[in-house]
């Protein structure tokens, strides 16, 4: 099997990209042939898109699904927009919010036994080890860390990718805290189209919680999931010549069937943040893109602008579409740590940060199988570790994450172009690492 | 004739996209069937594009063309993210250039004579009649009218098609000031790849001055024109299925044959600013878009990021792909007003302005047959009237434009989405205004 990273150029669509994604589960799964690792993975060093044109070899394109196969991600993930339609969240004018700087040397030496392992790990190899892009921790609202890794930049936006639903997820519980959303409601009060799929009969709260029983899979090893469908919808993934399938994300939640009773158990299933991000525009009257400007991104002093990655229809990827840069994500994620409180003001309302963080049902989060988090629950698009620290998190594929430990005053903000989608893949270098690195700050707080 | 904002969306694209072409030329040509008016038109209250998902007589969409139809241009001009890739002109961290204030209310009563009328027309008049979307005059370095229609604002980046032609064409004379780039070598020594095309015996300076024999029709009127093909192959509009044509601007330009000897005559044909910004990649190892940025972006003291739609390949649309806001263009107009010299710096050398106000050959321009342009001249990209002003322009299908009068002191930036592409139909409610506007200023100085 050829490197992916000679994999050959060509125009029919489809079946290149199922042949790369194939290879690229493949390739993860091979001991024979592990993927290429963080050093001789990184994408500066790769030299990609430079040139003019760029060489074959150096190119990265959305029609042949180059810019989600790896390595070649590990440059993509820093320029979505140079592939596919944004839509921009302003930041406005306002002052930038300050981020004190107390930066410590200590922390690289912090050693933590990755799970299932039996050699120690150092804070530092972590970083390789998940294929870090950019990391920032703040320890009591200071940035004691912050590493910038290939391609990216303070000033660059990366894709957030599911860490996108909690953001979605906050507004949602935002507006129930406010009473401008009844998460008692079914969702068909406020997005009627979706009465004969799956979210025919859920609530508002089901989809919030993803409990909703619809039969759609997500393996993202799997290239035939439903899930590559509603992305190709959704237009993050090339299509196949002669495509004749649905042309929006909306266009696609409303054919996602019912597999069984809803409420029961914790299903991750990415259309439930497309349909809350339905709602809450049929809510508010506003697109989630205006809804992140006027209630975050205006209000948390951000440095710079972000963007959504939009479909045919310009909406925006509730699911996995916002992009940012890595302080501009510290400040939400300080924010929520903070009990919604930042920037000399009230962002969020303290009683939806506390909905957050008491979390879900802990039983139906086991049903789900999640053999790397276990006792965790998600609630509001967040997962939750009821760990003694209370930490909880957002997280998205391919190591994105924002990890909150309360009880540290620690927040730790990933972007990651892990060559696995999948978060379960390598939370055994990343989860007790950043538990290693709460205990360090406590134990030593400077 | 169905009106064009009821046009059907379908999937098949050539076909759909060709026949909207087609009518909005017979439109346009039919005194019967005008285009709807300014006021008619305005995007805002045409409601598009609002909705969840949006209506489908309000949607907009790249893949059936209609983000490049009359009257969803009127949005979409502003809108051109959401739509393509894009690559991010990034402002950077400085200090915005102050453009001082001192609006005048005496303006919009100006009168003057369209071109081949016999009723005069108001300044105010003049901009609905021009489809105006935006337009801000400085004069002596302060604005003195600054308007907004539709829904452009002073933060939204709107398209400046082929007024990017003249950031190239001053990027390029900048860098034949400084010696970087010889204009009288072959465009081979720079592009060997253009050896077989029609280009393969020109010059850097017939490039700069479109002075190029190519075998290439402009003619926005004529949907069959080489230069719709030029714009489907650099993703500026949609292909029709089972393309398999070139994939990028730079693919396009080396198949365009030789049609005449080079040298002897203006001829404006956009692929000479795809050929000019290859060559100056060649010449830098800088792409356009970092060419923008460290020689003018980050020095203008901009207040936004701009950005240059890409093509497949990530290449910048130097024909036309920048999109900016109103009062950065204005700086980038007003530093070439003072001979390169703005915000505390010389920014181009004033050997490259000089170049650019001294104008090309009149004779060769006259060849090509611009009723509208008597006596101008092209050079560098720019447009240079050769008036009593020493007026010369950037100038942009659909009515981009930058018009600097530097007797008057005067600079004229304006936005707008004109049903019509090609200038010459508009510059009889254009020039006159703007000459109104500089002898009025001139006189009344204030």
């Amino acid at each position: 099997m050829a490197p992916l990273h000679t994999f050959p150029l060509c125009r029919s669509v489809a079946t290149s990209f199922t042949a790369a994604l194939l290879a690229a589960a493949a390739l993860a799964q091979s001991a024979s042939q592990p993927p290429l690792d963080a050093i001789a993975s990184d994408p500066a060093k790769l030299g990609w898109m430079i040139g003019s044109p760029p060489p074959h070899d150096k190119l990265i394109k959305f029609s042949d699904g180059s810019f989600r196969t790896f390595p070649q991600t590990r440059w993509a993930f820093s320029h979505l927009r140079e592939f596919v339609p944004t839509r921009v969240i302003p930041r406005g004018t306002g002052p930038v919010s300050p981020l004190p700087r107390h930066e410590r040397t200590d922390l690289d030496a912090v050693t933590f036994l990755p799970l299932d392992r039996k050699e120690t790990m150092t804070w530092a190899q972590s970083l390789l080890a998940n294929y870090t892009d950019g990391v920032l921790v703040l320890h009591r609202g200071r940035i004691v860390y912050e590493r910038y890794f290939g391609v990216l930049t303070p000033e660059r936006p990366h894709i957030a990718f599911s860490v996108t639903k909690s953001f979605v997820g906050t507004l949602a519980a935002a507006l129930v805290a406010e009473g401008a959303l009844d998460d008692h409601a079914p969702v068909t009060r406020y997005v009627p189209e979706l009465k004969r799929s799956g979210f025919g009969d859920a609530t508002v709260r089901q989809v919030m919680d993803m409990t909703v029983g619809l039969k759609y899979s997500e393996v993202y090893a799997d290239p035939k999931a439903d899930h590559w469908d509603f992305t190709r919808a959704g237009n993050m993934l090339p299509r196949p010549a002669g495509y004749q399938g649905p042309d929006s994300y909306y266009e696609y939640v409303v054919t996602i069937p019912k597999e069984r009773e809803h409420g029961d158990r914790f299903a991750y299933k990415t259309p439930n943040a497309s349909v809350l991000g339905w709602i809450l525009h049929r809510a508010t009257g506003k697109s989630l893109g205006d809804l992140v400007q006027e209630r975050l991104w205006s209000k948390l002093g951000v440095e710079h602008d972000a963007y959504f990655t939009v479909d045919h229809s310009g909406t925006e990827n509730g699911g996995g579409g916002l992009n940012l840069t890595l302080r501009d994500m510290a400040r939400f994620g300080e924010m929520i740590r903070l009990d919604g409180r930042f920037n000399g003001q009230q962002i969020v309302p303290k009683a939806a940060v506390d909905d957050i963080r008491h979390g879900g049902n802990r039983d139906h989060f086991t049903l789900a199988g999640y053999k790397t988090l276990p006792g965790w629950s998600y609630r509001d698009m967040w997962w939750i570790s009821h760990n003694e620290h209370g930490a909880f998190a957002a997280r998205g594929i391919h190591g994105q994450c924002i990890y909150i430990d309360p009880k540290a005053e620690m927040v730790i903000i990933r972007f990651a172009s892990h060559p696995i989608a999948a978060n379960s893949n390598f939370d055994a270098t990343s989860l007790p690492a950043f538990q290693a690195l709460a205990n360090h700050l406590m134990a030593a707080p400077h």
